[in-house]
Order: structure tokens, then C-alpha cells, then sequence
């Protein structure tokens, strides 16, 4: 086992209470609908059902709930299309053994976690450098007429904030056809839009994509509940392996989730909430970002939970974020969303975790480790 | 990938209301502590920190709880000593991975599940065959100075119900020693005796152990929460596992449980409960058993949730359960727990799930598929 620990998690162990933290990907935990999910658990807290051991690929009643939500963004689904999983990160678990020691087209800068995954089940990663609208779609092809397997990330992707254009998702959703290839599309932030929903690669691969969502970022982190959306034949395949990583998901809490999401209304107003609260934080931090540190450039976000940027090769911020680390501030460095992890310029901030104040206060402080 | 399915899953999944199950490991849902649980998720449900992410290997309240009720059981043990898992089926498929490719020492019978997940991450099996005491001890010394590595259930054991002797769990300390390999003991079931706790392997093996418990049994399955007991190093390893399946475990339930076990006085009187339930219900199978079907030769259990035993070499019980299935009563057929496979007249029966009235009509209809 030569697998190292993400360093992000490392970093969420190390600081303490008094650091601010821009790193992470955590949810502003004042936006957890708590009120709404209390009333939800007290509903189903009494039946003896949600305390026995469940089907491998979840509950009914959530996996119908999911589908219908699918159905109604125009992406046709039924409860059958759907496996809950232990957060999205056991869906790329699962898929990752599933194509284990295959090549994998990604994207660079990628998903730490996913890249972590790939390595652990010994899939052989190929970056393609990503654009302001997406991939470079040359070499996407070029990488992907070999793989025949990419994972994406093509809304507000983490770490890039990165979104597709409608013609890049379409060009995209053709040649993985044209090479009867598979898309892992990985969408954990695609409703954390603040103009308007793009349509997802998958609803033009309706055989060779795997869709994954989570309620990490739309609901709460804690729950861990997470699902794969694919092909119904997949999905028994997939699983197989689900069973046996951890039999099921939670039960419990998937009945909480089945009873919140009744209420689509609810559902769409929280939803909501967070959008117009990230927005403004995303205003805010860019703007101050620009004004305090102007030598980082970046553009700012159209969704998600992350902004992103660089210093141009001047600056090294795997070596700042030490001195960071020591004045009680810390991001992620860029060089951890690579493969090679060679040091460069850039960094990706969290911004829905800090208040107002941090904000300021952190931009101040490595601002004064330069 | 070309694992199979568990043949229990897929009748858990096949039969209906109606069906008489005697398959699978289903604690029963009368004992679960529901108004208790209920009473703890009430004092947590309004922080917002229960919500939201946590360390990967489990949050600190609920390891230390782990390791004051194994500290007051004799085996000394430090909240570092503890990696919370996603129910003991992700600690085992963690451990799997941490030695995949190895060669392993296991019971024949042996757990399904764990097979699974063996033969999942390639490890290659070599069974012992299990005797009223545990295993033939010369056969697995013989055994074990090749593969070095081994896992049991001492306990009650899955499916055979052996409860390994005093002298046989210091045997195998000795030669797990002598070899410098590592147990891995697995004791879902060490809780739920009917007269006594017998100590633990592991207690002698401190460098060389994992123990593996969970709270399926003990308490409610479906929160999913398990756990591994190990050397401090070791575990630290394996939480680089654990974070890369699932990040973390469900954190909500785990801040439940850590609440729940607060009080250790209310959790011993749960569990003398389901002690004596099971005890009553154990002795009223084996004797219906006598009576109903005198052929089927097994000893009554000391413990755990199954009872054991064969018909001898007359009967093939994997045809049998085919015809059983067809009358709505269901068991699992002694076959399953093999490497091989290879049909034979041991059956598994779970008594804990149903009630007086359905054993009996369960094990008439079983006479009447004879």
C-alpha cells in the first residue's frame, strides 16, 4: 500500500479552531435546513423498519425520489437507473474497481479524491488540460480514442470552478459514442448554478455514462449519501461491488432523506438559498481577493464552491501554504490537483465555509506571507 | 469483474411478506432500543456540527466510548486504537484490501460475506476445518506458517454457531506469534452469549490482531456503524483506506450512538435483553427442530443468532431450498460457506428474525419438502 493521504484531509485534521480555513470543501453549515430535516427524522423515527438492514441498492422510496427529479430536468429515470451510495466518494470507489487497472482519461487539473481512487484500484491516469469552457477537445480525443474512459467534472468543477460550454458537453457526449467509450460525469455542484442549469453530458449517453449527484453540497455533508445514476444493467453490475463494500448506505438516514424530499417545493427553495448565499460570498470573495492580493488571477465563479486562480510561475504556493499554515490561513496548493504534483502558481480557495470577516482577514494574512 | 452475488442477499431480495425466513442475519426488530435511540437522536438533532463533515476514522466521542467498554472488558484499548467503519462489512473489505493479493487462513464453514470480499480483492483462501471447539489446531498450524495471515470468528461463530474453547484461543495466540503473522478475529456475535464472555484472541496479539465489532447486532443495523480494534500504527494505515471508500462514515448516527453509549448501565440491560430473547428463542428452535425434523442432527447454541447442522450426506440442501422456496420458507443451505461450493446436507438457520408461530409452520414446511 504506497497510497498517501489526500492532503486536504491531512490539513482538516491539522488546524485548529483558530484557523481559517479556505481549503476543504465544506458546506456552510448555517445553510443546513436543520428545522426541515428534524421535522423529517421525527416522522420516520418510530418505525422499526428504519432500524433493520436494507436492500445493497437502497431504499425504494429514495431511489424514486432521485429519479423523479432527473425526470423532471429533462433526463429520463427511473428508480431502477439509481444505486445509493456512501457519498459520492464510494460511487468512484465503485467505479473504480469496477475499471480497475484501465486507462482513465481525466481532466488537469482534477478531483483529488477521485485521482486517489484511480490510483488505489491502479487505473493509469491521462490528463487533458482544461479550458475556461472545458476540456481541449483535440486532446481529449486524442487521449480518449485510447482509454475509452474519462471522468469529468463539468459543472463548477472542483478545484477549476471550470463549467462547459453547451458545445464542448455535445462534442463531448459525441465522441465518446464515436469510440463507444464511457463518461464517468461526476456532478456534486451542478445545482449550486447562479444564472441557470446546463444539461448533463449523460442525457446524450443514455448506455455509456455513469451520473453521479450527492447530497453533500445540496443537503448536508454527514448523512453521506450519495448516488450513481446508469444504464439498469450497470447498476446491478455495480451493485455487486456496492454489497460487498458495506452491504448498504445508512438506512436510517435514507428514510430521512425519502421523507424531506417529498416535498419538492421545500426542496427547490433550500436549494435556493444556498445559490443566492454562495453567490454573494463568491462576489465577495473575488472582489476582495482582487483588491487585496491583485497579483492572483482569477475569474469569478458561475456556481459551485470554489474559486480558482494563479499567481503565474513566480510564486510556489505549496511552499506559502507553510508559511500559511503558520499565521493560522491555509488553501490548497494547485500542484495537488496533478498527476505529476509539480509545483506551480495557483490555488483554489474555498469560499462558502468562511464568514465575511474571515474572508478579510484571511486574504490579509497571505497577503503578508509573500 | 466476475463476482457473484451473495445467494443470501438475492433471497433477501426475492421473497416477499409473505415468506418464512430463516436466512440471513437479521436481528430482530423487537429489541431494537427505538424510544432510547430516539431519546439520543433528540439531544444531538439541533447541532449543527452532527451535520456536517468529520474525521475519516470516526468522531472522537463514539471511539472513546469503543474503547472504555473493551478497556472495562480487560483488553486495554485507546480511542487511537479504534477506526469506525461502515458496518463490520467495510472493515473487513478494508482489511481485504490492505492485504489483497495474500494468501489467507479461514474456517470452513466460513462467513459469506468475507469470501466475498476475499475473492473481491484476490485473496486466496485456504480453509481449516472447524471442529465442536474451534479448529483442527494441527491443520491450522500447518496452514498458517504458509499464508501467516487468518481470520475467525471465535464467537458463535457464522454459520457453524462454534464457540471456540479457552485452550484453542490460546493455541492460536501462540502460533500467530510463532509466525509473527496477523489475526484478523471477527466478533459481530461476542456480545450476545447465553452464559459467559470468553476473552478475546486479540488480547494476547496486540501488535498482531484486528478486531473487528459492530453495533448491526448489538444495537440497530442500519445506522451501519462497525469498527476496527488495532495496534495505533495500523490503524493509521487503514484510515487511508477507509477515507478513499467513503470519507467518512455517517456522521449523524455516530454522534447518536456516542450519545446512547453515555449510558453504559441502559446498553448493559439492552443487551441482557436480547440475550435472554435469543436464549428463549434458540431453545425453542432447537427443540421444534427435535421434534419437527428429528433427522437433522445439531447441538443447541450457546449463543449469537444461528443454529447449525446436517442431515447428513442423504440430503443435498441446495436442491432442498429451491423446493422450499416454492412453499414460502427459506434457509441457507450449508454449501455457501465453502470455498468449493460443493453441495452437501448442513444447513443455517437464523431463529433470532421470527417469531414461535412461524417456526413452527417454517419447519413443518420444510418437513414437507423432504
Amino acid at each position: 500500500m504506497s497510497l498517501k493521504r489526500s492532503f486536504i484531509r491531512e490539513i482538516l485534521e491539522a488546524i485548529d479552531e483558530h484557523t481559517i480555513s479556505f481549503a476543504g470543501g465544506l458546506p456552510s453549515q448555517n445553510l443546513f435546513p436543520i428545522e426541515d430535516l428534524k421535522e423529517s427524522t421525527l416522522k420516520i423515527i418510530d418505525n422499526p423498519k428504519v432500524y433493520q438492514y436494507t436492500v445493497s441498492n437502497g431504499i425504494s422510496e429514495l431511489r424514486e425520489q432521485i429519479a423523479k427529479r432527473y425526470t423532471k430536468q429533462g433526463f429520463p429515470t427511473t428508480k431502477e437507473n439509481i444505486l445509493i451510495t456512501t457519498g459520492s466518494q464510494q460511487a468512484m470507489y465503485i467505479l473504480a474497481k469496477f475499471f480497475e487497472n484501465k486507462d482513465i482519461t481525466i481532466e488537469e487539473p482534477s478531483y483529488l479524491g477521485a485521482m486517489n481512487i484511480f490510483r488505489l484500484n491502479n487505473l493509469k491516469m491521462h490528463g487533458v488540460k482544461l479550458e475556461n469552457d472545458g476540456v481541449d477537445i483535440n486532446e481529449f480525443e486524442k487521449s480518449f480514442k485510447n482509454t475509452k474512459l474519462t471522468y469529468l467534472i463539468p459543472d463548477f468543477q472542483n478545484p477549476s470552478a471550470t463549467t462547459y460550454s453547451k458545445e464542448k458537453r455535445d462534442e463531448i457526449a459525441k465522441i465518446v459514442e464515436k469510440y463507444n467509450g464511457t463518461l464517468i460525469e461526476d456532478s456534486p455542484y451542478s445545482e449550486l448554478y447562479f444564472n441557470k442549469k446546463m444539461p448533463y453530458i449523460s442525457e446524450k449517453l443514455l448506455k455509456n455514462s455513469f451520473h453521479l449527484g450527492s447530497f453533500s453540497k445540496t443537503l448536508v455533508p454527514s448523512y453521506r449519501i450519495g448516488w450513481i445514476r446508469a444504464d439498469e444493467e450497470k447498476i446491478k453490475s455495480l451493485m455487486i461491488i456496492k454489497e460487498s463494500i458495506d452491504l448498504h448506505s445508512s438506512g436510517f438516514v435514507q428514510y430521512v432523506l425519502a421523507e424531506y424530499l417529498k416535498d419538492d417545493v421545500k426542496y427547490e427553495k433550500h436549494l435556493q438559498s444556498i445559490r443566492d448565499d454562495y453567490k454573494e460570498k463568491a462576489d465577495y470573495f473575488s472582489n476582495q481577493l482582487s483588491l487585496i492580493i491583485p497579483e492572483f488571477k482569477h475569474e469569478k465563479p458561475k456556481g459551485g464552491m470554489f474559486l480558482y486562480g494563479s499567481f503565474g510561475d513566480k510564486i510556489d504556493t505549496f511552499a506559502l501554504v507553510q508559511e500559511c499554515l503558520k499565521k493560522k490561513v491555509v488553501y490548497v496548493p494547485g500542484n495537488q490537483f496533478y498527476i505529476d504534483k509539480k509545483p506551480n502558481g495557483e490555488i483554489r480557495f474555498n469560499y462558502t465555509h468562511s464568514n465575511f470577516e474571515q474572508i478579510i482577514k484571511g486574504l490579509k494574512l497571505i497577503k503578508s506571507c509573500l
